[in-house]
């Protein structure tokens, strides 16, 4: 994820993290944006009450709000609890302020004025600035149940709220307040589907938006959750109206749970990040509700009261770092840190030190040679099959490519072969040794279980490897004394083909292909461990090969 | 993620959310912890600079920690800018207090008290509460070269730091203090991999972690990034010592950036979350010096002046929604309403509805039922596929009891056709249908392409699809009036079959197996498209199937 979208919430804040602008930040990170927020009034409370309340004087309040709008380009602004009049002066005054000439983004208005317990928070001079100077100013306000009726009784209208149609209506009329929009919540309000089809068949125009419901055509997982659906199932539903008649209800099953905490703080951030992502405020407020629900279902119990909701449920962690312009291979750098003890095996193995040093036993030289011969065939056969399981002609072109490349390499092999007095009638007709057959059959079976990527984890130890030995013993060669003897080392010739510029763009394309994997498919922890198993088994394997040339091994 | 190590930040605000406890709560968040946190005061500042201060009473910071830590488990605390004296003395009374007669969580102290201008922010009374009465509660502190240059004056010793080994010494003269151990920051100290090399020969017992540098045997990589690698590289270098001797380095490569806004409060915070973790403290400074880093450099620029650090780097949206006892095929449910109109296009096709009524055209019967004949042939061979593919014997088992379930299912297509006069050779010498090919193929193709995975979802929509039109077909048939004709409807055998307990156990198995997949390697954006496609592309290809049947399609 990328910090771009930047959200700013004006709110008090709970020190012990479940609502205000901690809930606030929490649901800010956990959906992809940028928080900021300006603290109205500091809380002592936790999940059992509020023990103490001290208010940010207002002119600090106007002080923050204009060092962060002075420098931040924010999307979307969401209120929360603006504790009294002057406060919720100062916050409207400060906004209409920043943004004179300029558009106010998207404004979400919880209109915090009745707690848990059913008290107003707000004297009727707050109320009344809410009404007449904040709500004006809101993209979308978010009453509940209380605060709807409180709302409504301010501006001249009894009614209380106990149905689906209650809330429709409130919603309605709380238009007037010039909003544009009015989403009543309908958390402590209980629906049915029976209720929700009712409301469906008077207004035909509603949208109806039940994303966590089980609908129709899925009787298969009705019959596997008998308690938690069909027709006698509790519903929760908030309901919208636009100031361009669009309306909708968004419908989640009700969830028995003491793990609600900071739900309104939640879902009014929640739907600030959608609209600061340019996304529409139906949707935005779909997307919100069903994160919010599902915060609330994946809670566990912290606290010993109303605990908060699990902001973390829509996010994982990202194992493989992201890919900048100073860290270009994150992910091959990954995979060689994490088998470090298997891969230094391998390409610092005594076959290749002896090879550098003209050292090494012609013999030994030789069955490395002709068991290569063998080897090769199964990797030029492995990326026939890579090819054969792609559905890409990139990947087509390139496979088919690297065939032509190791055919190359095979003449490489033959000239070679020639030097050391072994025909090709020798090379096609040795047995081939355990190793060999341990290793090709390895990447090939590895090809028929996975898909692309998992076959180019076991394709890239040989690729990759090769080129770090061809690397190595020449920048060891460089140094002053070195160990490496070129004149008239036998093995030359090899050392220059795998450090060379041809196989060195090999390795190349290699490295971009499997970063692109990891970045365009960002893995999870078990498929991770699957591809680090495949190439530190290769590893483990090209170290095999090395063994058994050295010991000459059938 | 889940919620439930708890750590909290004590700190002051940042409105512009790229320090202090907003800062804290998204390295909270983006480590996967729940987070908390008490203010100490409240800031007016952004990008550029701070504004203005508006410090908390010393007795409303006590009423915050006494509320969060009366009600939260809370697994480790960091503590940031504490302001003054008293606040400093209320914050040590206060956990002294809470912790009394237990164990007190892990502590990571910040010790905030010099500006990046160089100033002093704390006085000296506020130094001395620090160095006397905070600093020994602490697990670990985190002074940078300013810090641990003021702190150590304090305490009687002049050192100016400017290399790596006045680092060392003067976190070793800090262990003074008393706290468990000292971090050194080195974000303001040019270090060279030859400085790390002379330290490594002289402190032999000295840990180098240096995940975030290519090292050894990393040559492909060090050709690939010749300008941001090799030995000319900048460093920055933290280093640790601890009471018990145990001495660390964490090497990183200086980044040249603007958005360092922050870097104190993330790095201390990410400590702490690992702490929280249970992880033991070299290791958790390795994660966090490594997260702050990659926060770094993945860091868009924010604001005017020095910008944030990019907190959410190491985090991705979860896609599938985590499995609960009220949600429990998240992923199911997901398929179905994604794919939602070619779902229904299938399950309930005209030729369902016909069969349903008793009123099918027995020719397009026995069509549909000499082309399954061939197409169940495909799908037992796609299973064997599936165990071919599979390296766990649980999948090997499944998938060959699905054979099985398919051999009995051809034994019942046999005696249906017995009574529409289809003769065993018939079944076998029908051609097979364009839509049938079609169908079987794909499925094999897929099971080529991809892993065990993607062959499921292949396999999924004929399993569930047959178990939802079966349910269907019974729930129309309970109902009143029901069109759903069971008396003389020659397919009612057809229909019990799929809504009877063995067909329906089968399809309950499939349901927990694509769930355990989605929920076991939670998918990447990528790749819940490649499932949905695949799924998707199923439910057409059954819909063909039954239009191949209604058509008399060759």
């Amino acid at each position: 994820m990328t910090n771009t979208n930047i959200v700013l919430s004006i709110a008090g804040s709970d020190p012990s993290g479940g609502a205000g602008i901690q809930a606030d930040l929490k649901t800010f990170a956990a959906n992809g944006c940028y928080g900021a927020s300006v603290i109205t009034a500091l809380t002592a409370q936790n999940t059992t009450g509020v023990q103490g309340v001290f208010p940010c004087p207002p002119n600090f309040v106007e002080e923050q709000i204009n060092s962060v709008l002075a420098d931040l380009d924010v999307k979307a602004i969401k209120t929360g609890m603006l504790y009294d009049a002057e406060v919720m002066q100062t916050v409207v005054s400060s906004l209409k302020k920043c943004f004179a000439g300029k558009p106010m983004p998207h404004l979400v208005v919880d209109p915090v004025c009745v707690s848990t317990s059913g008290h107003s928070l707000l004297d009727l001079d707050a109320l009344a600035v809410m009404i007449s100077e904040l709500l004006p100013l809101a993209s979308v306000i978010t009453p509940n149940k209380s605060e709807a009726e409180l709302l409504l009784a301010q501006t001249g209208t009894k009614l209380s709220i106990s149905t689906l149609e209650d809330m429709l209506v409130a919603a309605e009329k709380l238009l007037s307040v010039n909003c544009g929009a009015v989403l009543v919540k309908g958390g402590h309000i209980i629906s049915s589907l029976a209720e929700v089809d009712a409301i469906e068949r008077k207004f035909p125009k509603i949208d109806v938006v039940g994303e966590c419901i089980l609908g129709e055509h899925m009787e298969i997982l009705l019959r596997a959750s008998p308690n938690t659906t069909g027709s006698a199932i509790q519903l929760v539903v908030d309901v919208l109206v636009q100031q361009d008649g669009v309306k909708a209800m968004f419908v989640h099953p009700r969830i028995e749970s003491t793990s609600t905490h900071g739900t309104g703080c939640t879902l009014s951030s929640a739907i600030a990040c959608e609209l600061a992502k340019g996304v529409s405020l139906e949707k935005a407020i779909g997307i919100a509700t069903m994160y919010t629900h599902l915060g609330i279902q994946t809670a566990s119990p912290i606290g010993k009261g109303h605990g908060p909701l699990n902001h973390l449920h829509s996010i994982s962690s990202s194992l493989v770092p992201l890919r900048t312009p100073e860290n270009r291979y994150p992910f091959a750098k990954l995979l060689i840190q994490r088998t470090s003890q298997s891969w230094k095996g391998y390409v610092q193995h005594e076959f290749v030190i002896q090879l550098g040093k003209g050292v090494l036993d012609r013999n030994r030289f030789a069955h490395f040679i002709k068991q290569d011969y063998h080897y090769l065939k199964y990797y030029a056969r492995a990326y026939a099959l890579l090819a054969a399981k792609s559905a890409s002609f990139k990947i087509i072109e390139t496979s088919t490519q690297t065939i032509l490349n190791v055919l190359h390499e095979i003449g490489n092999h033959k000239t070679f072969c020639e030097k050391f007095n072994i025909s090709e009638e020798e090379l096609e007709n040795t047995p081939e040794s355990v190793a060999t057959t341990a290793y090709g059959a390895f990447i090939l079976d590895t090809g028929i279980q996975g898909d692309v990527s998992k076959l180019t984890m076991a394709l890239m130890a040989c690729l990759l490897g090769y080129g770090e030995v061809g690397l190595w013993l020449k920048k060891q060669s460089e140094k002053e004394n070195s160990w490496v003897v070129l004149d008239g080392n036998p093995y030359k010739h090899w050392m220059d083909e795998y450090a060379g510029e041809m196989y060195q763009n090999a390795v190349q394309l290699g490295l971009e292909t499997v970063e692109a994997i990891a970045q365009a498919d960002q893995p999870s922890a078990a498929k991770l461990k699957e591809w680090i198993g495949v190439w530190e088994k290769c590893t483990r394997l090209e170290k095999g090969f090395w063994d058994m040339a050295m010991n000459l091994s059938p």
